[in-house]
């Protein structure tokens, strides 16, 4: 497995790959990685990858003031271990001085889809991934790029800037990967105490509770009662929501049904760590 | 010499001359081609490229409201000669439809050369030049694209881009092309009449005699002063200063002195034409 550091040298490479035919495949990360990252690798590989760059990067410019960057969970050792085991080809590990150069001034932003949900909560949050994702798609050159339903927004931000920016690659979106109680995968769960872990179960609960429901009533159920009972729910179980909505699961615009078709969203304080969940319906 | 007009036809055309090894150049352009275009593509020869690719699009999103994208000149016809007259290997002419889908969202601005010159009197301009551009970097797959020296701020956002989005390209910029009068050419002089032609010239007049001063004097001249003459010669022969400025050639920002490694640049109207031009000192 190569480790690459350097991006001019991870890009001559990806380059040399590529004219050799082989097929590319890039899992962008922020490390810390567990059981949802490696489904990525593992999605990478059943599609057929030659090559299968993992990068790890936690990416300063998509983070807020006041957000949890400096203290973001970090451990490249296990991170590399776990890479070699999953089947990844390449790691890259570059450094905020080396990704943001003296005088950076160059951002990609996402107009539409990126407004609401985390968006709208995180002002400058989607800027950061979009213009991080360009960076690593020039410098690897894939032929797909993975990512985790779990960030369901940033998944269809990605899709959006592939398709306008005319990114000759494809996305391949993982179904989130959750723990056994039903707690969706994070390198954020770190932060949970054994209390806040049990408060957070709530939310994949109330989730898969409402597309059961949502499933067996014809035409769906209307979303702003199934929401305001889904948000009780959480805030009953000791988290403060932050949003939970029913978007359409292309557009991310509000849908009045939750039905199929749409996607139903929740981010969440549970003590000081946010989480988010979403499930299709 | 292949025509596209889908941009999913020229990608996936080019994406086939990349895996053979063949070295490809973009000569991005929005038509009404000149003998300043013609230098484009007989530079990207003299480099060394196996397919020259020249795309001609007048981009709306890179015009400001009230500016001239409707009527400005467009010759398919003779531009398709002219292209395969000076060795072009594929024209790409796309549509503003099938350039900017349906809900196209995403942009790339640059945030720090882009903000004085040009870009402080055409809101937007460089927002839509950087995107375009960034388009026509990933369907066309260039190994590097020539630029025109006279967009001199053009040039410097788009080298600024590369490196700030690793696009895995090369910029050259070529120097300006003028009319045997000393007028530097561009499309858009076919507005001019002949009356304004003649005051046209004041502005290259101008540059040159500011240049030739600054390289007689040792430690250049004062700018302050010597913009001040140069914008009093222009307004004298009749046309209307929109900036005279004098920067340093690489960060743009304001330089005191006319001297080796500034660049002065002038913009001004020729009744309703505006017209730009610059010289390396």
């Amino acid at each position: 497995m190569r480790i690459f550091r350097e991006p001019a040298r991870l890009q001559k490479w990806a380059r040399r790959q590529k004219l050799a035919g082989r097929k590319i495949a890039l899992v962008p990360t922020m490390g810390y990685l567990h059981e949802g990252h490696l489904s990525l690798i593992e999605t990478a590989r059943a599609k057929g990858a030659d090559e299968i760059v993992v990068s790890v990067f936690v990416n300063p410019v998509q983070f807020c003031p006041g957000e949890d960057y400096e203290k973001y969970p970090r451990d490249e050792k296990a991170d590399l271990a776990k890479c070699r085991a999953a089947g990844a080809t390449a790691v890259f590990f570059p450094t905020p001085a080396n990704m943001y150069l003296d005088r950076h001034s160059v951002y990609v932003e996402e107009d539409d889809l990126s407004k609401g949900l985390c968006g709208a909560r995180r002002p400058g949050h989607f800027r950061g991934v979009c213009t991080v994702v360009a960076k690593l798609f020039n410098l690897a050159h894939p032929d797909f790029a993975v990512f985790g339903q779990k960030d369901y927004q940033q998944a269809q931000v990605i899709r959006r800037m592939v398709r306008d920016l005319n990114f000759d690659l494809q996305i391949v979106v993982a179904p989130i990967v959750r723990e056994p109680s039903g707690l969706a995968r994070s390198s954020r769960n770190t932060y949970l105490s054994e209390s806040e872990r049990e408060k957070a179960l709530a939310i994949s609960r109330g989730l898969f509770a409402l597309k059961g429901e949502a499933a067996k009533a014809p035409g769906g159920l209307p979303a702003r009662s199934s929401l305001a009972r889904l948000a009780k729910s959480l805030s009953r179980a000791g988290l403060e929501v932050d949003y939970v909505e029913c978007v359409d699961a292309e557009t991310l615009e509000p849908s009045s049904r939750v039905c199929k078709g749409s996607c139903v969203l929740v981010a969440a304080y549970d003590g000081r760590t946010r989480l988010i969940d979403n499930v299709l319906v």
